[in-house]
Order: C-alpha cells, then sequence, then structure tokens
C-alpha cells in the first residue's frame, strides 16, 4: 500500500516558549494524519461512533524528535497502515519539512509508530474492526 | 458572597514562540478555576453530567489581556458568580501574579466575563439551574 | 476590503468530553485566520518577528458562542481588518459552518471581535506598524 | 534516588469527545512532573535558559497507555532521573489514578519513558548538565 501524507502548518497554538513546536504537539499532527487517512478510504470517526458504535484508541507510541519545528514551517505528516491483530492497526509515520533548498528533498523531523485499538464506544472494549475497513485497507482475512 | 481563587502554575504547554503564555490558553485556567469554584461548592461536573443530565456551556466571554505571563510564574484566578438567570450564571474573573516585590501585592494579568448556561448534557438545550446549586449560591428563587 | 476566510477542519484534539469544540479552541481558529490573512497579503510573522522585530500581541476578545462545532465539521473562520491606531488592528471574525443542506447556506457558530496591538519582539512595548502592512491594507497615513 | 511525584488534576480542556483525556495530553502531565521535580531540586527553567543558557529537549518518548483517564480524576504522575550522558538524563514515569476503594491503592493508567538532552538555548546544539544538576542526582562524575 502506497503511503499516505499530509500537510500540516505551523501556528502560534503550536510553538512554545522555546521558539519551536512543544513535544506533545507532534502527537495532534500524527493523529490528524491518520484521521484524514481515514477520510481518503471514505469513513468518518464521527459516523463510526453512531454506527457501528466504534472509535480507535492509541495504546503506544513511540517518537523520536530529531529536528524541532518552528513557526510557519509547513511539514508533511506520512501515515502507513497495517492491519496486525482483529481489532488493531499499526501506523508508521513521520514529520517531514521540505528543505529551503528544493533539490535537497524534505529533512525529517520526527519518527513514530503508534498502535491503535477499534473499541466500542461506550464500554472501550476491544471490538473487531469493521470488514469494510479491512477491505479497504487491503488486508487478508484475519481469524 | 466572597471571591474565590485557584492557583495556577505556568508550564511550558502553556507559553507560545513569543515567550509568553498564548492568549487562548488563559480561557483555560480560567475555566479551571470555575470548575474548582464549583467543586469547592461540593459540585463535580462529571457526576452533574450522569445526573441530573447537564452540563455548563459558555455563550460569552470578554477578555481583556493587559501583561503578558511567562513560563513559571505562579498565576492567582479569581471567580466571582452571580446567578443572573434560570439557566444561566455570570462570572467576573481576574488572573493575576505575585509582584517580585510583594509588599506591591500582585499585579493584574487578565480581566474576563464568562457568561455561561446550563443546558441539558444530550441535547445542549437550556435547563434550569438544579436547585441545590442556586442555593449554594445563596441565589433568591428564580420564577 | 473584502472579507478573507479561511478554512478550518475539526479534529480529536479539539472537541472536549461534551462532545463539542472546546471553548478556548475558537481562539486558535481565529488566530490561524488572522495568521493565513497576513500571509495572503505576503507576511510571515516569523520573519516580522527577525526583521523589524515586531510581533502582535492581543489585547481583547470579545467572543459570543452560538451553536456547538462537533468532530469532522469542516468550519469557515472569517476575518475582516481595520487599522484603529499607529500600532493596532481591529478584527471582526466569525466561524461558520456550511449547513448539510447547502441551499441554507453557512450557519454562524460563533462571532468574535479581536484587538491586535503590534509590539516589539523582546520588550513587548507598542511599535508603529510597518509601513508596508499599513500599506497593504488599503490605510490611511495614520500620525 | 526516591521516586519524585506530583498531583494532577483533569479538566475540560484535557478531555476530547470520546469522554476520555486525549493522548497527548499525557506528554503534558509527563512534562509537568519533570517540571515539578526539576523545582523540588531548586532549578527553574527560565532562569536556567537565561543562566547558563541551557533548555531541555525531549528527543525519545515511549508510551504505553492502558486504561483511560477521565473528567475530574486526580491523577499521580512519578518521575525517575537517571543521568546517562554527558547532556543526556532518563526519565521512567508513570501516571496513576487512586482507586475508588482506596484498599487497591493506585491503578496505573500510562507508563512512559523519555530521553531529555541538555542544549544551548539558542542554538539546540546539546550542551554538557550543568555540574550543579549533575550533583542535585547525586551523579557520579561524567568524563
Amino acid at each position: 500500500m502506497s503511503t499516505f501524507s499530509w500537510s500540516v502548518r505551523v501556528y502560534w497554538e503550536d510553538t512554545d516558549g522555546g521558539g519551536v513546536v512543544y513535544y506533545a504537539n507532534y502527537l495532534k499532527y500524527l493523529e490528524r494524519a491518520r484521521t484524514e487517512w481515514l477520510r481518503s478510504l471514505g469513513f468518518s470517526q464521527r459516523a463510526l461512533a453512531q454506527d457501528p458504535g466504534i472509535v480507535f484508541t492509541v495504546t503506544d507510541v513511540n517518537i523520536q524528535y530529531r529536528r524541532p519545528a518552528r513557526l510557519d514551517d509547513e511539514l508533511i505528516v506520512s501515515c502507513d497502515a497495517k492491519i496486525d491483530g482483529a481489532a488493531s492497526i499499526s501506523f508508521e509515520q513521520r514529520v517531514s519539512r521540505y528543505a529551503v533548498d528544493a533539490a535537497e528533498g524534505a529533512e525529517t523531523l520526527a519518527v513514530a509508530r503508534a498502535q491503535i485499538v477499534c473499541v466500542d464506544a461506550r464500554t472501550f472494549k476491544p471490538k473487531r474492526l469493521p470488514p469494510l475497513i479491512k477491505n479497504a485497507l487491503g488486508a487478508p482475512e484475519l481469524k
């Protein structure tokens, strides 16, 4: 499956007194990209929370911060999804920035892995991924 | 009724690239003080959302920013409540900081008015304030 | 001067436990629209902070919340600027959402006024708006 | 070295539309605890940024989310620091909540490791930890 990418602009709200993007805010960027990836497959999380009554909850994040992002930067957040359980999706993600010298391509600011589990919107108990989502991900049937 | 006050510490998460507290974050401080004021009267908003099924929604905020707050500052957020309708409370609030020279007392960083309406937790339609809250506020019965 | 508009998507990060956008986050949306309006005129705030060493600080916000925004909503944030002092710009802003029935046009979720002052990036003391910005705003010369 | 703990209350600002604390906000709680741990040793980060001109930047976070936190919860955030390089500190942290039945003790909501590097406040290049901080941590001299 090809990599999905989403563009994110850095605003004042994202920066901290060190003049760079606050470290927790990268997790917002990662989540926006995952949301837009789902939307690109035709899924609205608000609709999924109503029917079939599921939300996605994060169980694990591993993130490495390599270079700081700054105000006005335009970032690219990528997202590679892999179904790795009946209720579980694993994401490889990357936050990059185009270099000023375009010939150099994008520089990587952060690299992350996020483990997501599909849960019941009320009880938060794990629930199998809907077949539609598994199909959209081109996943082989899981038992 | 005497003024209620709540102390708030400024962390990195609150500051922005200008080296001061980001302007939207003062509204978080104001809300924390209103929440703690309610708690001081014996009310948990999580419990109120279950029974009798109400939440408080803000309909109007007017805030003046006078001096910037900075990392590590310890702020005092005050809150004066007045019932001004069957479903409505108006708050006068102030964000202050003790001066380095204690003899000078506290300096005011921001002054705000917030109008809050009691609504049904599901429909968001206005709902009369529970008698317990009106009593706690020492309010004369409203028709 | 015609009205500038900027589109904003609502993500999980913006919502609160009431299922709607948290009230302080509207101020982030307002600021993004003002930032993009400045960018549309050719100004980067990061560059302005370096040379001529100015930032814009908010001194006053008045916001009315009329209807809640929810997850996945696509909002439109407008921004009408008026120079009203040597160092000061006043903004009229509106947060709207297209109705499901497009024939009905957009519904207004929030209306705001924000007063912004141009200050020295280090001292935070008011500083005259740069002529370039006044010209871009089509403002008559102020004494 | 004994474990440092800091108490954190969950407010509306911390929750998301799923009715639980938004996953990125745990990183704010972790950072507050690290900041208060430093303060308990006598260090203000605002002062350190001035003299000797250092800030602490996070290079790596690994966090496991086990149970959701909710509005009004009072959390305990722990923090165990270990100097593991000339410019680097590694933290083991835990977010817990006292069980309703106090006899059961606290339940763990999240477990995290964070790697922090001491950098020059302007250049963001690694800089040796100040001796005062190493001494406060009871660390053997590093070459």
